[in-house]
């Protein structure tokens, strides 16, 4: 694997502890469960991608992945210590940070085992997504992925553009990066200005909706 | 694979996705998150299965079961806001075609692997099982899985029948069929007659249950 | 595999299951619900660890795992229905002796892959911690790794005894024995005398923390 693409990986694992971390004082959540909730958000993701591509988990052989995650969750914990208060904005940032990283990453290893161009996207959101989504079950909230504005759906658009770039000619790294502007550019103003897609009409309580 | 297990696939795929998107209606998640709920209930099942196989993963190079999710979630989705009503009684019909189909896709595809007939039986009930249980743990259900009358156990069921079908000299196909309607009818028998299998006697309340 | 690590994972298996089959009376699960979560949680950990090594799932040719959860589960019910009473203390004991197993196992198993020191150790941190992990998740309880004292932290610290033993020049099996009584004390005592690890501080109900 190329080395930058080593970097990019090592930084969506870092900022994806982080947001463990965060999760994890927000819950309560003490001792060395913080650096367990880092951990599951910060590998879930690439090790489910890896599982599906049948290609060796990305953290077995090589141990950076673990050093990064213990100095990002150790840097957040002194920082949550100082500070004395919860920062739900940066959790929510370093999520939509992880999910663009993520995506890519995801997006570019699913292709370098030839699989179909949605295939690829698809295996790029799910990388993005799932750490997340494992984070927000075990910590027992509502996951971001189903409730948050535009989630999902700016991997589907990071993806899409990464492939607009690619048939420009652009070089993979070009199109990465696009790809990764695109997705987190998206989430942030979703979150700024509450993008969302709506499906449903708004929830009308009732009596057929007999349970919760 | 035959053309007519590609179908069976098909089928319970789409059933699983539409009881996915009734969730996420039942839930009132929206946007994207239905689309999501519902991808993960249709391949959830067959994904763990074919990891545990170690058998490349179902839909990383056919992309025939994106566009049936697409479909089946979008129809369910003009459907609901047509009729503005939350159908309780489709979802758990849905979930329960899904199980039936799964169940013997995931025995059927276990055997292909030369395991074992026991563990053939539990991959069936995995591949039935596993999409509704992370459809409701996301979802902060109690899952169907544990709470459900006979709903395990009728993909047991089917898949003893499936053997016992096979010892008398019945073609796959012919199996599959009976084990199919052998789940599906002890599971809808279940749903509308409450049979169930008894373990614990009804709970007391009692001063030694200290914990919720 | 050599016959002495078999008879370790059947243990490992059956403690699991019971801790399983516990939770299930706690929660109010009945039929056959029981045996599935028994089931879970008794080979998730392994499932886990098997796949992201890449080697056969242990128990997908060998039908003793079965046969063990069923038999564990079984005497569990039948115990439970004749006391008539939960008993949390004995899931919490259990759950520390699937612990300690496990994660010798999940250690030994990722050596003979030839994986690094520390990979090794948080295979078998894995090993010992998912399969608890998954019952109290689709239990819908906060998963006991993130709120007990010393539990995941008690794997790593049997993992390095396990290596110091063997530098001074101990057989796997005296090894797998200190780390084994190691784990399981560290885990016992830090259940008695509630030791544990402070990373934040005691939550000040602050009015930063908006969402619960």
């Amino acid at each position: 694997m190329a080395i930058w693409l080593h970097w990019i990986d090592l930084i969506g694992v870092a900022v994806f502890a982080m947001s463990g971390a965060l999760m994890a004082y927000k819950k309560h959540f003490d001792g060395f469960g913080v650096i367990v909730l880092a951990s599951v958000t910060a590998i879930g993701g690439g090790t489910l991608r890896d599982l599906v591509l049948d290609v060796p988990v990305f953290w077995i052989r090589d141990t950076s992945f673990f050093y990064t995650i213990l100095l990002a969750s150790g840097l957040t914990i002194i920082w949550l210590r100082v500070s004395q208060r919860f920062p739900l904005r940066y959790l929510l940032i370093a999520d939509a940070m992880g999910l663009a990283f993520f995506n890519m990453m995801g997006l570019q290893k699913a292709l370098s085992q030839d699989v179909p161009m949605i295939t690829a996207i698809i295996l790029g959101t799910i990388t993005g997504v799932f750490g997340g989504l494992i984070r927000d079950v075990i910590s027992r909230e509502v996951p971001i992925v189903l409730k948050a504005d535009l989630y999902a759906t700016t991997c589907i658009l990071g993806g899409f553009c990464y492939f607009l770039a690619g048939l420009s000619g652009l070089s993979a790294q070009a199109c990465m990066l696009i790809g990764m502007l695109v997705t987190l550019g998206m989430r942030l103003g979703a979150m700024k200005w509450h993008w969302h897609l709506p499906v449903f009409p708004p929830p009308v309580q009732s009596s057929s909706d007999r349970e919760r």
